[in-house]
C-alpha cells in the first residue's frame, strides 16, 4: 500500500467507525426509522467529503477526530439527499451501489422520514455538548452555519431544482450546467473541505486558507461531476453499481452530450489542474490532497 | 381587544412580519422551491409556538426582537412537518386550513424539497451571523441544540413514526397515545417555550426557569393535542378549515375514541390545569401564558 493509500485507508476506517456509531437503534417502535437511517448511511460510498474534512484538518494542524466527526455530520446530509433523490416523485430509482434504493427495502413514508432524521441529526451531531474536543462554540457555529448554507436553498437543494427544472430543456448551456452542478454536489464538497479549516481554527471566511480551499474544492467538485458523466458512458456495470448509459436513456443534459467524450475529458484535466493548483499556497503538506484529486480522476466507479 | 388579545396580536404581527421577510424569492430558475416554501410558510396558522417562544423571553426580561427569530425557526420546521405530513406517502392531504396543500398547489417534488428546505433553514437562521442581536455564540449554540433535539428522530420524526406504526391498531393504550403526542407534536411546543428562555439567557437545562417551562409547556402541548381531538368531532367544518370527523374516518387512535367526549374533556382541564400550576414559580409575570392556556382551551379552530 502507498503511503496516499494507507492514509485514505485510515481515513475511512474513522469515517465508518464514527457513522456505525452515530446511530443506535433503540427498542422502541420507532426503531424501523433508524434502522433506514442507518441501512442508507452504511451501504457504502467513498466517503469522500468527509475524508476531504479529516485530510485538510490534519493538513492545518486540526485535531483528526474532530475534523472526522464534522465530516460525519456532512455525510449525513449527503445521505439525506440521496434518499430523497431516489424517491419515486424525484428519480424513481430501484438500486443505488447495486442495493435496493431506501424506499425499497423500507415503506416510502419511511425513508422519507428516515431522509428527514438523517437531516436533522447532522445539527443535532454538530450541536450536541461533547461532540468535539478542541472546538468551541464559536467554531461549532462556524461549522453549523457552513453546513446550512451550503445544504439548502442557495446550496444543494437549490441545485436539485434547477436540475428539476431543466430535466429535457434544449437551451441548456454549458453555464447552465455548471452552476447547477456547483450548488448541486459542488456545494456540499466545499462546505466539507472548508469544515477541516474551521475545525482547525480558521474561521474567518475571508482568511488565505479557506479561500485557497474553496478554490480547490470547487474545481475539485466540478471535475468529481464531470468523471461521473465520463463514467456514466465509459464505465463497467460491474464497478459502478448502476446501469451504463441511464443518463443519455433518460435525457438528461451531461458533460458528455455537451462537449463528447473528448471534451469532458479535456474539461476533466483542466479543472483537476485548477484544483491542485490552488494547493500550492500549501506546499508540501497538500501531498494528499494532491494524491487525492489524481486520483479521482482516475476513478473507475 | 383585552390586554391579552393585543399582546397576543402584537406578537402575531411581529412573527408574520419576520416570517414574510425570511424567503425572498430570487430571479433565478430555483424560484419555485422558494415560492412553495413561502406558500406554506404564509398558508396562516395559529403561530402558537413562535407565541411560546415570545411570551416567555418577554416575561423573562429577554429580547422580544431574539425570541421572535428564534420562535421564527420553530415555526419553519412545524411547516416543513407539514408540507411531508401531507405528502401522498404519508397522510395524501389536499387541503390544509382551507387551502391546497403545497404538492396540490406544486408538483410533489417541489414540495418534497420545499419542505426540505424549511428544515435546513431553521438552522440557517438560527446560525447566521446577525441573526440576534442580544445573544452570544453559547446562546446560539444552545437554541440549536435545543431545536434539532426536538425535531429529530428522538422528538417529532419519532412520533410521526409511531404514529405511523400504530395505524390501525387495536392494542393501543392510553399511554402510548400520549407518549407519541408528546413526541409528535409535544416535543416541538415544548422546545419553542424552553427557546424563550435561552433567549433570556437561560441556558443551563436544570435552572428552575427551564425546569418549570418545561412542565408548563409538556402539559400545555398534550391538552392542545386532545383539544384537537375533539374539535376533529364537535368542531365546525367552517372554522377548522377541514372536514369534521377525519380522524375516525380513518381509523385514527384519539383521545377521544380512547375517553369518549366527556373523558377526552376532562382530560383536557387536567392538562390545562397542571401547565397552569407549573407557572406559579413565576407569579404574576405569567398572566399572559396563563391567559394563553385557557383560550387554548376554549378555541373553535
Amino acid at each position: 500500500m502507498s503511503g496516499f493509500e494507507s492514509k485514505l485507508s485510515l481515513y475511512t476506517g474513522m469515517i465508518n467507525d464514527k457513522l456505525e456509531k452515530i446511530i443506535n437503534i433503540p427498542d422502541a417502535p420507532e426503531r424501523i426509522v433508524y434502522e433506514a437511517m442507518r441501512y442508507s448511511l452504511l451501504a457504502g460510498g467513498k466517503r469522500i467529503r468527509p475524508v476531504l474534512t479529516a485530510a485538510v484538518a490534519e493538513m492545518l494542524g486540526g485535531s483528526l477526530d474532530d475534523a472526522v466527526t464534522a465530516g460525519c455530520a456532512v455525510e449525513l446530509i449527503h445521505t439525506y439527499s440521496l434518499i430523497h433523490d431516489d424517491l419515486p416523485c424525484m428519480d424513481n430509482d430501484d438500486l443505488r451501489r447495486g442495493k435496493p434504493t431506501c424506499h425499497k427495502a423500507f415503506p416510502e413514508n419511511i425513508a422519507l422520514l428516515a431522509g428527514d432524521g438523517l437531516l436533522n441529526m447532522a445539527f443535532e451531531l454538530l450541536s450536541a455538548p461533547g461532540s468535539f474536543k478542541t472546538i468551541d462554540c464559536g467554531g461549532s457555529l462556524a461549522l453549523i452555519r457552513c453546513l446550512a448554507s451550503a445544504s439548502g436553498v442557495r446550496g444543494m437543494i437549490g441545485g436539485q431544482v434547477i436540475d428539476l427544472e431543466s430535466e429535457n430543456k434544449q437551451d441548456v448551456t454549458l453555464d447552465n450546467l455548471t452552476g447547477m452542478h456547483g450548488k448541486k454536489t459542488g456545494a456540499l464538497i466545499e462546505a466539507a473541505a472548508v469544515m477541516g479549516c474551521i475545525v482547525s481554527g480558521f474561521t474567518d471566511e475571508n482568511c488565505h486558507e479557506i479561500l485557497q480551499i474553496r478554490r480547490f474544492s470547487a474545481n475539485l467538485g466540478l471535475a468529481f461531476q464531470i468523471k461521473d458523466d465520463i463514467l456514466d458512458v465509459t464505465g463497467d456495470e460491474g464497478s459502478l453499481g448502476k446501469p451504463v448509459g441511464s443518463d443519455e436513456a433518460g435525457g438528461k443534459n451531461t458533460y458528455v452530450t455537451m462537449l463528447g467524450i473528448g471534451g469532458a475529458d479535456a474539461r476533466l484535466r483542466e479543472k483537476t489542474d485548477a484544483a491542485v493548483a490552488a494547493l500550492n499556497f500549501f506546499g508540501d503538506r497538500a501531498c494528499f490532497l494532491r494524491e487525492l484529486a489524481d486520483a479521482l480522476l482516475r476513478r473507475e466507479n
